[in-house]
């Protein structure tokens, strides 16, 4: 089976996908167009179309699904969807995948690569080496093993930084919407949202963005936090009331380390930006080259998925 | 039981060791004397004694030994002994502790620390961050997870290198002297040593220096290396034929890690230096809080061990 019109929106030909998967999506349809974010046609395009492709933080409101009553499948170049009416999407039996997990390992290995550069005092160290300075002498480190490890929100992503920080000897806790027997019963402890976010020593935010979670650590949990503690955020910053962090930042007694993200407010990062307790990397996390190739490899694995009738990844079930 | 005399040999009071560590130790003797390095009398002085602690990196010959009848215990406050005659010592009835397994841990996370900080482009990504530049474009990255991680000597240290690197999900594969049934059966593949350093992807040196093992990596071994490869070594430099690692350093295609030790040449060190694949850190792998609290810690209880007639960490058994 073959779709018949396949639209790529918002998705620019070079620079989001390249030449090798073109080829392959190509083949999979008999008609592929490429159309740029708010083409005032869009909607007439997508009159025929039984494919819609779109890439990290597209639109695709209520209005746009009811254009296109030939739409089948809305496959999505990135992990979140949360711009895509997929409730409305199923609702006229459309199936929406997304890159679930393509960049779990990048994202978890950078984690514990973000933390140990800190706590060893490895840029400080690569310094002294490059200017002939091999003196000791002043550098602080410290050890994960034995330390509590925070995982909060234990999905995908978190799972893999649990496991990772298990092999240091870390003694790994976690907070989760949904307790985790599995993991349980290997000693990771659950704790309440509360207790873990108080008594660990390294903190990592690995919570999906809801209603629920926005903001969920606001200044009386920056407040709690264990002196000397290391909270490492990968998740949207959305998870953090800003002015909270920056009360506790002042102290001087914590690090926070978030990777950046275009989503984040200018100003939040520029007040940020001014402590040099707050370690900020550009949206590094997600970065690998296992993960590049992953991105590929499932963006056109679900197409064919679909159009096998086995889809795979359906984040509107 | 006390000794009589306890002599500090080659020991900062300051330096080496706190204040508190002093105290304790001084109840363990009648008389505890500090004596400097290379002191003229030191063989008078040893005459009567019949506990000797020794700093790292001291000389402990034949003669110094003969010169103390009394001698029991010689406590090195290092883990290298090489500069002690401990086969004389033995004759001697004279036996010998070291601070064995003070800093594993501290080691073991520096080794995957350095691998991550380098992989994952860490040195770049912060300094953009530092300069508010959020880009991520040519920040390229690789993941630990599914490569082939060669660890060269599993003792100690390598054993704990090799079970957090299976914590990242890695293909661990080891050569050591002696074949590690434990290991196998967990996952850990033999591979002869001029297998495992052609074909692993990352390869941590963790060999103690012997005899046959010094420039084990030599001309040959580094040309077979995987191209893209990096290596760590974390012991002695002296595993490493420096001109045989120049020369492959040149294709630039390999990465080579270590921290700086003391004991090396500065020629050797003038010369690597020079090249950018060759990262140099200051001897900072052994440096964390905890491994300072397990020396002080080790370092006591050997002395009150060997009083209470149950002697830990003798290297001459």
């Amino acid at each position: 089976m073959k779709f018949k019109k396949i639209i790529a929106y918002n998705i620019d030909r070079t620079k989001n996908l390249d030449f090798q998967s073109w080829k392959k999506i190509e083949i999979l349809g008999n008609k592929l167009t490429f159309v740029p974010k708010d083409y005032p046609k869009l909607r007439k395009e997508l009159a025929d179309t039984d494919c819609l492709l779109v890439a990290f933080g597209t639109n695709i409101v209520k209005e746009d699904i009811d254009s296109a009553p030939q739409l089948k499948y809305i496959g999505v170049l990135a992990t979140a969807f949360g711009k895509i009416d997929v409730l409305h999407a199923k609702k006229k039996k459309v199936v929406v995948s997304n890159l679930k997990g393509y960049s779990t390992e990048s994202v978890a290995e950078f984690v514990i690569a973000a933390i140990l550069e800190h706590i060893r005092g490895l840029e400080e160290g690569k310094r002294r080496g490059k200017s002939g300075n091999y003196s000791e002498v002043g550098i602080t480190a410290t050890e994960i093993k034995d330390k509590i490890f925070g995982v909060v929100g234990l999905g995908t992503i978190g799972q893999r930084v649990a496991e990772i920080a298990f092999g240091f000897g870390a003694d790994v806790r976690y907070w989760s919407k949904n307790r985790k027997n599995n993991f349980e019963k290997r000693g990771v402890r659950y704790e309440t949202f509360e207790n873990l976010t108080s008594k660990a020593d390294i903190i990592s935010i690995n919570l999906a963005q809801t209603k629920d979670t926005e903001k969920i650590f606001n200044k009386k949990v920056f407040q709690k936090v264990k002196s000397g503690a290391i909270i490492i955020n990968t998740a949207p910053m959305e998870l953090v009331d800003i002015s909270g962090l920056e009360q506790r930042l002042k102290n001087k007694d914590i690090t926070f380390i978030l990777d950046h993200s275009d989503e984040m407010v200018k100003e939040d990062i520029e007040k940020l930006s001014k402590y040099k307790n707050c370690i900020i990397y550009p949206p590094i996390a997600y970065v690998s080259k296992e993960a590049a190739e992953n991105r590929k490899r499932i963006f056109i694995q679900n197409i064919e998925a679909f159009l096998k009738g086995k889809p795979e990844n359906i984040v509107n079930p």
